[in-house]
């Protein structure tokens, strides 16, 4: 497997998985009737990188890493990952997840945050945990998903930082990985 | 004193607060150093609503209103406050979240988030308490403080549904107000 920055073309393979995503309305807070259009501006334009993990010409998934606020919240990142459909199971999402945060690094960010990981999403949340985010907040009934109505968000969260700056007092008094 | 949808103009007249507000760098993650233009739309533009509060022709403060996040997602809505220097003090913020919710209402939200409530920033804090607002989340150092270096923020939320739809159950167990 290969981690690449996205293409147009790249983008065309993908629709279809980002398509699939969406309309399925259980982990991502898009419009589920998003289109073609809409979606390249979202993934592709917005955010300040967007990576395609392919195995020879198959796309297997995709990243998006952008700051999650602007100015004096700008050292903190957000990440959006989707795995094909056809490729779940293969380790993808982590693999993504690992780049993603050595490019956060190499960009300057000092953290990665989730917004809105949905409550039953329980494999992201898994994978997640495994790789160091700890859940900072619950939104009550922040999703509206498509089988289950109502359910709340997770807000996802990790240091990325090697160390604390001298002196820095950890506010929350948790410690960090 | 008189909220209502603003213009061009009262724009131009709140203009001197937005920036001394974003340029003290301890409320807002906005670029400290954005321009006009680019205020304008994130301020006025961006956002579904926006309302201006004047007394006579004094600016007062202003507030936006919008989803906070799409499709799924998009029956939480968030908003920004802004209050004159001039005019703190004299409970104009609690008035424009008041009137911020009933939009909300009629607007069809069933929930509002604050995203980044800088944590040092007791005033806001106790405000948005007393008018119902619990903080749900902490993001460890999510901003870079002007004189404090970097400090956590909270996720401040509210329930404005008047009630749960029938058979919902309460996910994450609390009490609603």
């Amino acid at each position: 497997m290969e981690i690449t920055e996205i293409t147009t073309d790249d983008f065309r393979l993908f629709w279809p998985t980002f398509k699939a995503v969406v309309k399925a309305r259980e982990t991502y807070a898009f419009d589920p009737d998003i289109g073609y259009e809409d979606a390249y501006r979202l993934w592709c334009e917005l955010p300040q990188f967007t990576f395609i993990a392919k195995e020879n010409a198959e796309v297997l998934g995709s990243y998006y890493l952008k700051p999650n606020a602007a100015g004096p919240g700008a050292h903190v990142c957000n990440c959006g990952y989707m795995v094909a459909p056809e490729a779940r199971g293969r380790g993808i999402a982590r693999a993504m997840c690992l780049h993603s945060q050595d490019v956060a690094i190499e960009a300057g960010y000092l953290a990665m945050q989730f917004n809105a990981v949905v409550s039953t999403n329980e494999g992201a949340i898994k994978l997640w945990k495994s790789l160091g985010y700890e859940i900072i907040g619950t939104v009550p009934r922040g999703y509206d998903h498509a089988r289950l109505g109502l359910v709340d968000t997770y807000i996802m969260y990790k240091w990325l930082g090697a160390y604390l700056p001298q002196g820095m007092k950890q506010a929350s008094g948790r410690t960090e990985n």
